[in-house]
């Protein structure tokens, strides 16, 4: 029997997570029950939402136990099935956390097909942020054809998939607000967006003002904070506004700021609403047919950013999330194929 | 030709408007013209949207220009009149400013019936608060029979229709939140809210946690701050935050307080929304009609607080407002019938 090292939480962190938070440990490989399949762990997502995981505020999800395995979604390969579902050798994505290797159902294992995209593009553009891309914009944001789009976190896993999905559903405008130019070169000139902010050198409000002449119909925001409150200072008439994530804001000491331009909800006749992409568990294959189609006729580009390493990689890897340093998915690789 | 006195906004306030803000001018009675009347000023409404007004930061109306007469809306009686909708002696609504005499267009004014209630409570009950009320409540908070609902600044013009509508409508349980142990025993005892939090005394995030333990279905906000981020923290799934107006911000000197808790939305699944009452001008009579059968049969009580004086007592009956010493429709009368 083998040895699987697990990353543990800690510690709740205070501010951004260190690496105190977090321990190592060595136990038994795990053994499979029936229906069940052992998976090793190839690639594990770093997330915004790991932040929240961590905390003990209330959320959408319980947080992760002290002394418990960093939740993760990861994608791997089966080791070994107990489930006719799954056969040793299948690439999967599942909640498998922060681990070398995990055991889960089989109906908790998503089988996927690599000759359709590379296997960390389903922990990206054809997982979870692909899907809230998608669903955000077209349920929440209600998006019709010929709006005009806005995207924060516009180089990210969801906010670059967002932009894109809006160009490919009919948006007469869709512009991207992103930190520094290698990040607004790569979404105007590979992605197809409109146009670029670099909210590191430029007035984000006073741009959109003059990208935006009509105002924005839909705000799809990924970061919170300044940024957000210069969209809501853009806003056309009836806009909507998708609360996605806070990025800026998940790890401020001193609590959350509010967007104190709120207020523009009422001059705008605006609303601001928030969702969960599993809100939607019904329609993810609808969308995954579609978001497939658009990847093979290059309508939907992705691009994940990998980082190798092991377990122990996790936290340097999450800070990188943080600061805004990755362009694309930001995946960090344990294991080979 | 007699005097007709003004009061006319002469600088923009900073912070909370001060007697140094406006000034008085005497000016010759104006004369109505073809389709016009004039009309006798009697009673002059105090809205907190009148400190939007005196301000030139974007918002749904003008600003008032400095030099120009306060605008306000008034009621008035008809001393002459060119047109054949309108004839000497008829009571009206309309917004003529904070003036002694006005002029409008006959279409500018609406004829009320002053056997169904008294005058000042067209400019409250079953006038533009209690419509803003009815509109907020059934539109935007698209309120549903056995609903929570949570109203702020609930002894105030709006919040008091507000509340009574949601009964009215069948709401499980309505909720109000007031200043001092006055205003929350009226709203309780006369008005059938089914609790009151007095905010002074109170912490109104664990009193909403006790009264409304499977969260607040519509919460209804008058006031922003504080008030808003613990209705936000207890909101309960798929809820309705209508923004309706945030009182204690308008004069706040550092910018408006964003809601910090605004990430509820998305734990929540929630929306958030503004509007105007004048986006439902066209159902106006519909709801007049109900309401007015409401105050016929009991159901929707209204009780306006009127100070007796001259336009010189506008800023200070103005700040009685802001520092929430009314409770009911403030009013300022300066002539009667």
């Amino acid at each position: 029997m083998g040895v699987n090292r697990q990353l543990l939480l800690a510690k709740r962190p205070v501010g951004e997570p260190t690496p105190d938070d977090f321990e190592v440990k060595d136990v038994d490989s795990p053994s499979p029950g029936d229906g069940e399949a052992l998976v090793r762990v190839l690639q594990i997502s770093l997330d915004p939402a790991m932040r929240g995981w961590m905390s003990d505020t209330p959320s959408y999800a319980p947080p992760v136990g002290l002394g418990e395995v960093m939740r993760a979604v990861t994608t791997g390969v089966v080791v070994e099935s107990r489930s006719d579902k799954l056969a040793p050798g299948d690439h999967v994505v599942g909640m498998l956390g922060v681990q070398e290797e995990g055991v889960a159902p089989a109906d908790a294992l998503t089988k996927v097909d690599t000759s359709m995209a590379p296997l960390p593009a389903f922990l990206g553009a054809l997982g979870m942020p692909g899907l809230t891309a998608y669903f955000g914009l077209t349920e929440v944001g209600d998006m019709r054809e010929g709006d005009t789009i806005v995207v924060s976190g516009a180089a990210g896993a969801v906010g670059s998939v967002a932009g894109q999905i809006a160009k490919a559903k009919g948006a007469a405008s869709v512009v991207g607000i992103a930190g520094g130019p290698d990040k607004c070169q790569w979404i105007t000139d590979e992605l197809g967006f409109d146009a670029a902010i670099d909210y590191k050198a430029e007035s984000v409000g006073r741009r959109l003002h003059e990208l935006c002449p009509n105002g924005i119909d839909v705000y799809f925001d990924n970061v919170g904070g300044e940024i957000l409150d210069a969209a809501l200072a853009n806003l056309a008439w009836g806009a909507r506004v998708v609360i996605c994530g806070a990025i800026s804001q998940y790890n401020a000491e001193g609590g959350m700021r509010g967007p104190s331009n709120y207020m523009m909800l009422l001059v705008r006749r605006a609303r601001m609403q928030g969702f969960l992409v599993f809100d939607y568990v019904k329609k993810y294959g609808e969308a995954l047919k579609e978001m497939g189609a658009w990847v093979a006729d290059g309508r939907l580009k992705h691009r994940e950013e990998i980082t190798e390493g092991s377990i122990e990689d996790f936290q340097p890897t999450l800070m990188k999330l943080f600061r805004g340093d990755n362009t694309g998915k930001l995946v960090l690789q344990i294991a080979s194929d």
